[in-house]
């Protein structure tokens, strides 16, 4: 900590499970000289772990990554109690570099959260029951309305292309019943309060949850039920805000496709997308690779790359670390 | 049907909703002369009407559109006895045209049928209830298992772009329900037929219905429930595919989007998606304009453009007929 100045923007990144991606992904982001620019960067991780993630990644002919000497890494001590488990170990060590991070970024007013991948199962077999990073930063900040936002600069146009998800991790099954007006009400004030940093009126979009938008009601009666009067009552309270929904989900994110393509007159600012897999596949599709899981709500900014662990492909030096580098770039362009 | 041939292949088109797109999108596409070769061409609809279509769009500038004076209409005689509702005398309409195409197709050893855009709310005013044209074929050939798919061809690999649904047009509550071994194993076996045409071993993909597929049942259990083991078990019965699911729903479709835009080794031949929205999303993002609805498991194939009556931009000119001209292209492409 003593070489890490107040005076800068800060980055704080927890690499996430060791057996995973995320140490490669960081070290060979990292080995861009742009991140490091007018901020800070401090690791949360065992040093001893990233050295050896260097010297195998070296090993197999890797070009362009960071020695870890170069970096500023905070060493938490991790008990390593569960023996000869490798992964409920290395399930345990992440979730007290993310806890351990997490305190550091509350401590300081400039910073911002980048975690690296996690896996919920080996969190839960130590004994961390957490549906995911997000609720335990939510529980750890006592905030209770975070947003699952994936946000994407495109790099032919540079617009940004902005999906929050009303509901996240739960079955399909469990949707239509969490879905009610408090809900959306709440994720779209959230969503404001992001957007108006960057558009003064920004235009929201709002998809159906049925095919076609329940087609007044012949395909499903929530839009007609509660969430078109939700949305007419919000957008009445929200005079500085042009909100369009509820939209077909099908053809919701065809314009995000173009304006991600070329340069367009009119476009959006942000989509509410009702279920994970709504938002996810088209921003997926649209956006590969260059698609931050941002956490918005929290008193920081918090991202993730938008893949997972990566377990199948660990420690063969294939993992692409362009949605890491997207992380760090837009946990900072995001923040300052 | 004097000039219709029987030598020849037949495309059969029936116009729609003439209060709709249906009949502007028909008169631009045809205006296309390699959609006339090797085939005929044979309208059902009001000649009247599609005459006073044709000269309110000439009134308006429009350029490349065909005289109906220069087709083949058949024009079956209609009731218009709701008097003074259009809407529903139009919807009244569309359905005894979709009745009639649907008679002389299947009078016809080589015939297609592609279908303008109906509405089903003026369906059911004028006492027709099917929740959709699909559901009326497959009453009137009497045939249970039909698909729906959606196909496109890539214009700049050439790649054709494959998506069945499991489950069409149900509000998203009931998805979980219906979907069941049975139902999935029907839906495999017409996906296979059919791509059979083209590929001696298709690769076919099945996205899971949770999100991440479950994550091994954290997030929902149909997947380790039923559906691995439904798939498993298909894929043994059936050597001659490469099967792989179920797939986390958010990165099923990556590899589609990258396949429509580049040559790429080993491109997949189809994928089965669980519900509307989970397939359509994907389909519309990746494949705009390009992409065809096919009805599959009828005595002959039946195709249609992927966007509705467009009541709202109806008699104005404005109406794309990029996605009729492919409809009857594919119609022709995969009957032949």
């Amino acid at each position: 900590m003593d070489k890490f100045l107040k005076e800068k923007f800060n980055i704080v990144i927890s690499v996430g499970d060791e057996k995973g991606i995320g140490p490669e992904v960081i070290l060979k982001a990292l080995a861009l000289n742009e991140l490091h620019l007018n901020s800070r960067i401090l690791i949360v991780g065992s040093k001893k772990n990233l050295i050896s993630e260097y010297k195998l990644l070296k090993s197999l002919g890797t070009k362009n990554i960071i020695n870890p000497e170069e970096l500023t890494i905070e060493d938490p001590k991790v008990s390593t109690s569960f023996k000869n488990i490798d992964m409920t170990n290395s399930g345990n060590a992440s979730f007290y570099y993310l806890k351990h991070a997490t305190e550091i970024v509350k401590s300081l007013s400039n910073a911002a959260l980048v975690t690296g991948p996690i896996c919920k199962k080996s969190w839960a077999e130590s004994g961390h029951f957490y549906s995911g990073q997000t609720e335990f930063l939510s529980e750890s900040c006592k905030v209770k309305n975070v947003g699952m936002l994936f946000t994407a600069k495109s790099p032919i146009t540079g617009w940004r292309f902005n999906t929050l998800l009303a509901s996240t991790h739960i079955p399909l099954k469990e949707v239509p019943k969490c879905l009610n007006n408090d809900l959306i009400v709440s994720k779209l004030d959230l969503f404001l309060k992001f957007l108006k940093k960057f558009q003064q009126k920004p235009f929201v979009k709002v998809a159906g949850l049925n095919p076609h938008a329940g087609e007044e009601g012949l395909l499903g009666s929530e839009e007609t039920d509660w969430l078109t009067e939700t949305l007419k009552n919000w957008a009445e309270l929200n005079q500085n805000v042009k909100l369009e929904g509820p939209i077909s989900p099908d053809s919701c994110w065809i314009s995000s496709a173009k304006a991600w393509k070329e340069t367009v007159s009119e476009s959006h600012d942000g989509i509410l997308a009702m279920y994970h897999d709504q938002g996810l596949i088209p921003v997926k599709v649209i956006a590969s690779n260059y698609s931050v899981n941002t956490t918005i709500g929290l008193p920081f900014l918090r991202t993730s790359p938008d893949h997972g662990t990566g377990f199948d492909i660990a420690g063969k030096g294939l993992a692409q670390c362009q949605s890491m580098i997207e992380a760090i770039k837009t946990a900072k362009e995001l923040s300052i």
